[in-house]
């Protein structure tokens, strides 16, 4: 790998930052203030560690604005998390070179492949599927027929997309995930057998979409299941048919979504969060980890449990419930108490 | 794709509906009401919601028998969403038509294959698998060694089916899912080192099951996993070792079951849900959403939580589990309101 | 296959056994109680069961020391289970046959591949891949460049293993898992946007671990995610970036660990745990099944729930949360009571 340099003044003009320190320092990589090394740049995300750095052994840190001296060059900046993100990009960013179409991969007929393009060892294409610039299809990846894919896109090793769904531009899906398999519909006789409804809908990806590792992504019944423009979702997560995941939603890890649910703008949830069927989630709605959402919201609020409620409420619940032995032990002794002071005060009445 | 078409006479024949209108109207698909053409049929659920016809532009409905009139044609018939899913089938039901073995593809040795079969490109079956009429394999599955499957199966792109398992008739099989891994079996020493339990059992599957993506179906330590007939199976679920899942039972998304549980016919779990190990669930238990169940069912029961209680307990508790805060604070209150009445009524003992 | 032949005295040796009955009784396999056949040995765990053996058709038993006696020949031992499973691997166990290179494989440039090696049909080795002794790559299985791999180990058809992560010796990974996948990180802009955190990190498995299907673990952001020796995770488990799974530890199905989370020594996590970001379990620690960790643990506890408590008290509040119904009108009944007696014993200052 050919090392990328870049001058102080330089990352400080790409991320918008105030120098402290000299301009011309020349870096070659960002790492994390634990091991950076004296050529590297690092950062720091909270002011409140900054004793953090007397130790530190980096070329210069990115610091947020309330930082202002420092042993080492300083890059001061509103968000350090974010102008390092944009840091680390530009050090990790390599030009597309497309491989082109490897000789063991098959082709299915009718295809539109750009010439720059890297499809991988054992990919499968199917019929007419259409491929924008500079794409990359892993080695072992199944594209089903009619399927269409935007510019930049990066389809990891062993993935597989459905006959005719919809992917938009710079989008990642990583290995094992499953776009547009069919939705988990039935009909039920009397007997109790069931079934099969065929989903005749598609999946649609936006623009700009990551999508982590043995992801499923159900079929719409009818129509789309919609994944929007910005969002991010980790591994394992479940998304059934006709849901639709807003702008920039992020969904953590083995996350569950029903079906017909859809997600507003920067919907957060957290890891292991279940949604009902049919619902909605406004925008901004943060789930806690490990919640299950039954009923709509309708502002951004942040829930907890299940069924969820407000997060604050339910902290609050979640304590007396460890707390509920001793709650009742305490209710038991109230209620002995009572009933002696019952007897003492219509002991009288009694006895008559 | 040519087109089909059936007479409104000729679909209520199918379904054994009542017809309102036109006997000799064509169809030529089937749709939902929001998107129907003036060709194609549509259906309405609940009877209550029959306002939602007058904007419709479907060419017919089928409606439940409580709705007699409409602006359109109807098929009346007890079960709409039946009677749509069996329409729907027909409409989209294609010939089988087998594309043979791909050059792609590889064979094991001494393998029994029809003529009427499709194995994609980069499908891989080990050797003896022996494989029924009019079965698909998709793209990157691969086929373990001594596989036997029935008719009419369709294996998707990537599934990964270990050595030895059982497949019966029209059973589908989702992308990414693998079926018969080895159990999770191991013996602890006492310096808490684990040694592997071989696993020397298969994984069964019986006729009509469908299984989605990203599913774990492990084999048995000894004997068989077993998924009897006509269940469902939807994605990232988990089956461990010598788990039976009954006929016709439904499993949602991420549902877990531990290792040797059995599960009877028409067993519902909703999504998310975790069965112990070596326990069963009784013939018709429906398990809600998120929900544990630790112990039998000996009925058909319809149980929620963790530990999983009545459904209709449960809803109770989950409400004053919200209000626990309040609870609390009330709990206090009357304790030193107690406390007050006791202090005045002993008041002369305590004096005295 | 053929068959292997051990005598009681030479099981017996092998296990640390006390023999009962006749030392050259040869056995051919071991098999479970109830269907071991008359050349077969089985095992009980529990001496309680010692009746069981009585229609016990094999032709010898591994029991605990606590039995003394019994219809059939005894191999006494401490821990049944685990000299079975000692056992077992012996019958199982199977020399190397190395299969060598499917010519249908694709293999990268600069790769070091012994002689002693089965790489199966489909399977995709990047550049500068380094494989020990006696590995075995499954079909359609993706190694990516630099990845190195020790000996013995069996990574199953399917599997993706992302560039650069480096594997021990016997380690045993099945099917649909994928390792080294990009970490869920990103930096999130003023209008809600996110940018993607380029993860330079990897995964490091140690020697003798064993992970189940459709597993996720994500590369490291910098540095590594580690699994440590001997660590056995079930199917459909996320592991963050940044993660250490500790020595011996056991992870059942569906379990989530979010980033730079810890664990110890032989931690044990139930099926559907989540565990938060950024804590650490110590050694020892047991979850019980769908808990969720908030905090870390500085002590071999057991706990439970969510945010997880000591065990012992969770099963006690869970109890009383199911009780809650009834708890509340008993104490909206008590409230009323003591309204009651405040009236009586104050009236006449009320009056007054």
């Amino acid at each position: 790998m050919t090392t990328k340099n870049k001058t102080l003044a330089e990352l400080a003009a790409m991320v918008g930052a105030e120098i402290t320190g000299a301009p011309d320092l020349v870096i070659s990589g960002l790492a994390e203030l634990s091991s950076a090394g004296n050529s590297e740049i690092t950062f720091l995300v909270k002011a409140s560690r900054v004793a953090a750095l007397d130790h530190c052994r980096a070329a210069a840190v990115i610091v947020p604005m309330a930082v202002t001296t420092a042993p080492l060059p300083l890059l001061r900046v509103k968000n350090p998390y974010l102008a390092a993100a944009a840091i680390q990009n530009w050090f990790q960013a390599k030009p597309f070179s497309g491989t082109g179409i490897s000789t063991m991969a098959h082709i299915g007929n009718d295809c539109q492949l750009p010439a720059a393009i890297s499809i991988g060892p054992m990919a499968v294409l199917g019929d007419r599927v259409i491929i924008g610039e500079r794409v990359t299809i892993g080695a072992g990846a199944v594209i089903g027929d009619d399927v269409h894919i935007g510019d930049d896109c990066l389809i990891h090793a062993n993935v597989t997309i459905y006959q005719g769904c919809r992917l938009g531009s710079r989008i990642i899906i990583h290995s094992g995930t499953v776009i547009g398999c069919d939705g988990f519909g039935f009909a039920t006789d009397e007997k109790g057998c069931h079934l099969k409804w065929p989903h005749v809908g598609i999946v649609r990806i936006d623009d700009d979409v990551e999508i982590g590792s043995c992801v499923t992504i159900d079929r719409a019944t009818f129509g789309e299941t919609r994944i929007r423009q910005g969002a991010r979702l980790d591994n394992l997560i479940q998304i059934a048919h006709n849901v639709v995941v807003g702008e920039n939603s992020v969904l953590a890890a083995q996350v569950g979504i029903a079906g017909s649910s859809t997600l507003g703008r920067n919907v957060v949830l957290g890891g292991q969060v279940g949604i009902n069927g049919h619902i909605h989630l406004a925008d901004r709605t943060m789930v806690a980890a490990k919640s299950g959402v039954a009923n709509n919201t309708d502002k951004a609020d942040v829930i907890s449990g299940f069924p969820a409620i407000q997060h604050r409420d339910w902290l609050k619940a979640a304590t007396i419930f460890a707390r509920l032995p001793q709650f009742y032990k305490e209710f038991r002794e109230l209620k002995e108490k009572v009933a002696k002071i019952y007897q003492e005060l219509f002991k009288d009445e009694q006895n008559g």
